[in-house]
């Protein structure tokens, strides 16, 4: 199992970092968009389990506008032109609002909700279960993996900000099986991850912060602002496992799906790395703001 | 019955349209966060009828919020400059973007789960119906509902613009009621609303043209594009209307409350409102982008 484990990481993460430094950002979105379908497909399977039937084609079709949005809107240009004021020039006029996808999403779910409501032998048709889960799966499960493409189309830097982001994950997930195996004793969420422990947790935010220092000089920025921000994205990412086991726990099952040989299913995989992202991106949205 | 109905309108339709006309856009945002948040509260009230349990606390805190960006997105002062380019300077630094407040609800609501997620007799916590009803609130009651802030905050022909959406609504509603009543024959939606005709519905669309048709010299926009808003807002909040009777449907009750003498609850004295907001914001933005 753990042999299986390994060997699907090393088939995979050369594909992934390769990608995220040498491909464009078009080919990270659309890596990412496959990805958070995935993902969607397993999360609207969990919720069916509970009773939960949504729309997972209208949600998915809107994940990936979502996605082709965070592609668009690092597709544009600013030049300074002094005096705090920016000129802005947009590449494509592709680009609209991220609120913009979800007010569509709401008058086409509306839309579906009455379709299906109408039927006499479900009148209501379960809106308020069905518009619940899909509202859920657009908000807690594309909107934050659609960052790390955003992240990617940041200029110059792009690339080596998401290769930061997905080594902070998996370097803090590494130490923290290794740690927590050896010398872990006090269970943190005995109900939800039995096997996780305060001292995993500790050891995970520590192998975060050793990225943040051997990535300070190659990023270029200053390393307290790559700890913050590291020790920040890690928790998210924490909270982001947790809640997937919550969701896993409240849907009565061990695995999300069985897509990757010895890690479950994508959102397993993809758990920790979820809501790392946007953490990230509005940490140095804020940074970059100031400096204006 | 009517009679209460009709005094009820009497007293607060010259308070809404008052306010609107003479009073600032914050005092707009005030009185649509009140509706929003009493409109929240109905909703998590109809889904805790079929046992979907949420955070309405944080839900409520992220819809003020988000109604409180929609108000200050309104405060930047734009200066054409030439050659399509546009300086665009903040009236202050409050201004985030939209998804970042989803970006914090998303968050806030894991931790909160997690919180809720870890207690032994409620193992995962429901956390599947919890960020779902949560997520659906945020997503189809308090984010359209937020345009109308939006719309009344665009310069100068902002409370113009609102008072129109406000317009378009109650006349097709009411030409809706009375021709109904007269000549209607063919149901539309037994099942969710076992009253509403298609001569109701048609009738609807054609209050909303008189409206446009009334108001085009006032607005100062073409009366073929107020035609075609008027028509597309008034489809959305046919829609809408209908979608809230789908809710209580789904919920087995007859009214979203009884807050309102004659018309029920918030969620039913709104239910047109709601979508047509985010269409008309929508439709103008983009001619107003087309104009460049």
């Amino acid at each position: 199992m753990t042999f299986t484990r390994v060997l699907t990481a090393a088939v995979l993460l050369p594909i992934v970092v390769g990608g995220v430094w040498w491909g464009p950002t078009w080919l990270v979105a659309a890596l990412v968009g496959l990805v958070a379908l995935l993902a969607l497909y397993e999360f609207f399977r969990l919720g069916e389990r509970v009773g939960l039937r949504g729309y997972p084609r209208w949600t998915a079709a809107c994940a990936a506008w979502l996605i082709f949005e965070q592609w668009a809107a690092g597709q544009v240009e600013t030049w300074r032109i002094g005096g705090g004021l920016n000129v802005v020039r947009a590449a494509g006029s592709a680009i609209v609002p991220l609120e913009l996808v979800f007010v569509v999403f709401v008058l086409g779910a509306a839309a579906i909700a009455l379709g299906r409501g109408r039927a006499p032998e479900a009148p209501g048709g379960e809106v308020l279960p069905a518009v619940g889960i899909s509202g859920a799966g657009l908000l807690f499960v594309a909107l934050p993996l659609s960052y790390l493409v955003r992240l990617h189309g940041v200029d110059r830097s792009g690339p080596k900000l998401l290769l930061f982001v997905l080594a902070l994950v998996w370097a803090g997930d590494t130490l923290a099986y290794f740690v927590g195996r050896a010398i872990g004793r006090l269970p943190m969420a005995p109900v939800l991850s039995p096997k996780k422990t305060w001292e995993g947790a500790a050891a995970n935010v520590i192998g975060s912060f050793l990225v943040a220092v051997l990535f300070a000089r190659w990023l270029e920025i200053e390393t307290l602002h790559l700890l913050v921000v590291a020790g920040l994205a890690n928790v998210a990412g924490q909270v982001g496992d947790l809640l997937e086991s919550a969701y896993k726990r409240s849907a009565g099952v061990k695995d999300s799906g069985a897509l990757l040989p010895g890690h479950g299913g994508m959102l397993d995989r993809i758990d920790s790395l979820i809501f790392a992202g946007p953490v990230v991106w509005c940490y140095f949205g804020m940074i970059l703001r100031g400096r204006g």
